[in-house]
């Protein structure tokens, strides 16, 4: 039986991280095999990109930026995504194309229809089983990012930069709701990982 | 005064770094100041993406392959290519898109339509003022290439491969004849060198 693919998004803050190890945990106590991924990165390529996309010291043009995303993404999928699907297990991956559609679409203002184009070559028809949306106001992700670690190239953007962030992630919820569950993020720890569970189970009852 | 902006393409072996060379000492005598550069490659970033295409440890679909072409490329344009061009400076770059067409869509086969729109997006209506293809037989060509160095991951690729390669070449060649200068790399290095002059006299009499 194919397995399933679950993305995960939001800012940095919106407490992804957490949630991602709850899943795993849900998804071994179902006695299925969970791989646990992210973007940039899930393979050697990928994370070579991931670290010049994420270098602090670099700067490059919007565009470049996507195509470096999705050349991550087309290795993530060859690699690791499909061929672990193909074997029943199921994939978890921190954030996917959506992020694309957040980020360099919202965050950076990149025209949609090229990212869009750039999916379907990737993707095909393929899209998440499931996806998780994350949402915390743009101020509460900062403050839970700053006591963490040191910011990467997309961190030091200002406030401006995450709020289209998150605005065009909740835009791209409302067009896709069968697949992108809102999670109201900002919520206590425990709140939070019940309301993935409700969901997370439901998608088991129908595997 | 805008620079003009020239490109090599061709195999390897087919002579183009000797060129070069040439087509700077050339330029340097008509008192224009030129900057060399080349692809993948040309930027910090550049560079490193370079790196990673050309590691010949590394695999990768060739569609990751012909994203990191045109990021490169993006970034090539966007930081040294167009401000060099604005500044009346004239950049010669060791191959540029047209090496897409030819290695991803013709040695890879990678369809072209999606080479074009990577273009199309890239470039916008910007070409070479002038393209020098050195044509060789792709048996000299990698006769040529082993006697001096370790080979990358193009090189490593079968005779096919290039054949393919150099056909897309010559395709590409007689589709944009006004732009692309068929040289014939085979000659002795000074009957080369002669005709590159004679092509190059006549960009700069029309410059």
């Amino acid at each position: 039986m194919q397995g399933k693919f679950i993305t995960l998004e939001g800012i940095d803050g919106a407490g992804k991280s957490t949630q991602l190890a709850w899943i795993v945990e849900l998804l071994q106590r179902a006695g299925l095999v969970a791989i646990v991924s992210r973007e940039p990165g899930g393979t050697p390529l990928g994370e070579q990109l991931r670290a010049l996309v994420l270098d602090n010291a670099m700067t490059m043009h919007p565009e470049t930026e996507a195509l470096l995303m999705f050349a991550a993404r087309r290795e993530h999928l060859d690699k690791l995504i499909l061929p672990a699907l193909a074997q029943g297990q199921w994939v978890v991956s921190d954030r996917f194309t959506d992020a694309s559609f957040a980020y360099q679409g919202g965050g950076r203002e990149l025209d949609r229809d090229k990212l869009a184009t750039l999916e379907r070559w990737t993707q095909g028809v393929l899209q998440p089983d499931l996806t998780l949306y994350f949402d915390v106001p743009v101020e509460l992700g900062q403050q839970r990012v700053k006591q963490i670690k040191v910011v990467d190239r997309f961190e030091k953007e200002k406030t401006e930069f995450f709020q289209r962030v998150r605005a065009a992630y909740l835009d791209r919820a409302k067009q896709f709701p069968e697949r992108i569950k809102i999670v109201d993020g900002s919520q206590p720890v425990t709140v939070v990982k019940a309301a993935v569970e409700r969901i997370l189970l439901d998608v088991l009852n129908r595997a």
